[in-house]
């Protein structure tokens, strides 16, 4: 989204304003991390940061510069059958790792993950906070187990973007994205809303 | 193995050839690799090269640097119920990354993958052709569903290490082994010798 005239702000100001979110975010995760904090710490009043970023998700978003609206991708993903969700939350993922603009985004995101203590906690917010959670929320699973389905989730996807796309192993590198889905589908689907242990 | 006298050679010369070695298999593969091929690059006779190093496999092992014998991983996962296989792979993986002095080697040699190419290649050879490939070769399976069988394995056994032990998912960071291999070994079995589709 362009951003023009007045709400571009001064640069210094938005930096500093980022700088301090990403400190925030990455000590106290996104549930811990204030508004307010976050002005304190870049010497502003709240209501800057509220007028340059809009909500909480909003800078955070920004803060990690993750290519995908998790605004976009949750209805998605939660729209239709619920046995489905699995393989519509693979084929997203891969469309975005696919994408020219996208996938090298979240190719540095994920590298930057593996270098810098910060980075990894901003990742792991991002894919945990951000999106399974909100879509384990809607799927009628036990509330105690949310955080542990969400945690495997998300390591079969990380090893599935790590695997295609990084390490290049073949011949799940240059496979048809229908099957890689028909593939990994059902164990995202057992981790979101199967039996965790067979 | 500390090497003792006469069979450590010149220092410059062991790694000459270590270098040479780490070009051709991040070239060409492990099967592609050859050590005559790796002797000539190096400027050494080949004989030197198996002196100092062995078998290919030996040589291989030496340039990746993993803290993993294949010669013990893959006959502890092959020995027992075949169904049983996920099971015990996930628990020898996580008590490699577990271990004080394994582990933090195996994190570097991760973190390196996802910075060089070369690195990620021998990432790669190592998982596939030195463990997987030569573990799913013993499980009766049809021989045209190994590589990919050996892809998907990878593929969750990656994500859940850097998910673990880099990104540090809770509660997977801090659960117990058991509880993790009984929730993520169902996945590395039906990899390894289940449907590929459901």
């Amino acid at each position: 989204m362009p951003r023009t005239g007045r709400r571009k702000g001064s640069p210094d100001t938005r930096e500093a304003i980022l700088a301090a979110a990403r400190d925030a975010f990455a000590d106290r995760g996104f549930e811990g991390a204030s508004i307010r904090g976050i002005a304190t710490s870049a010497g502003v009043d709240p209501a800057l940061v509220h007028h340059y970023f809009g909500t909480k998700d909003q800078l955070f978003l920004d803060t990690v510069g993750v290519p995908v609206d998790p605004g976009e991708v949750i209805p998605a993903v939660l729209e239709g059958d619920r046995e489905q969700i699995g393989a519509r939350l693979v084929t997203m993922f891969l469309r975005v790792w696919g994408d020219p603009v996208r996938g090298p985004v979240l190719l540095a995101i994920v590298r930057s993950a593996l270098q810098h203590d910060w980075s990894a906690r901003m990742l792991r917010e991002f894919l945990t906070s951000q999106i399974l959670r909100r879509v384990i929320a809607k799927l009628d699973v036990p509330p105690e187990e949310a955080a542990i389905r969400a945690a495997l989730t998300a390591s079969q996807m990380i090893g599935l973007g790590i695997a295609r796309y990084v390490v290049r192993i073949e011949p799940l590198a240059s496979a048809e994205p229908d099957d890689i889905v028909a593939m990994v589908a059902p164990t995202v689907q057992r981790y979101l809303t199967g039996p965790l242990t067979l």
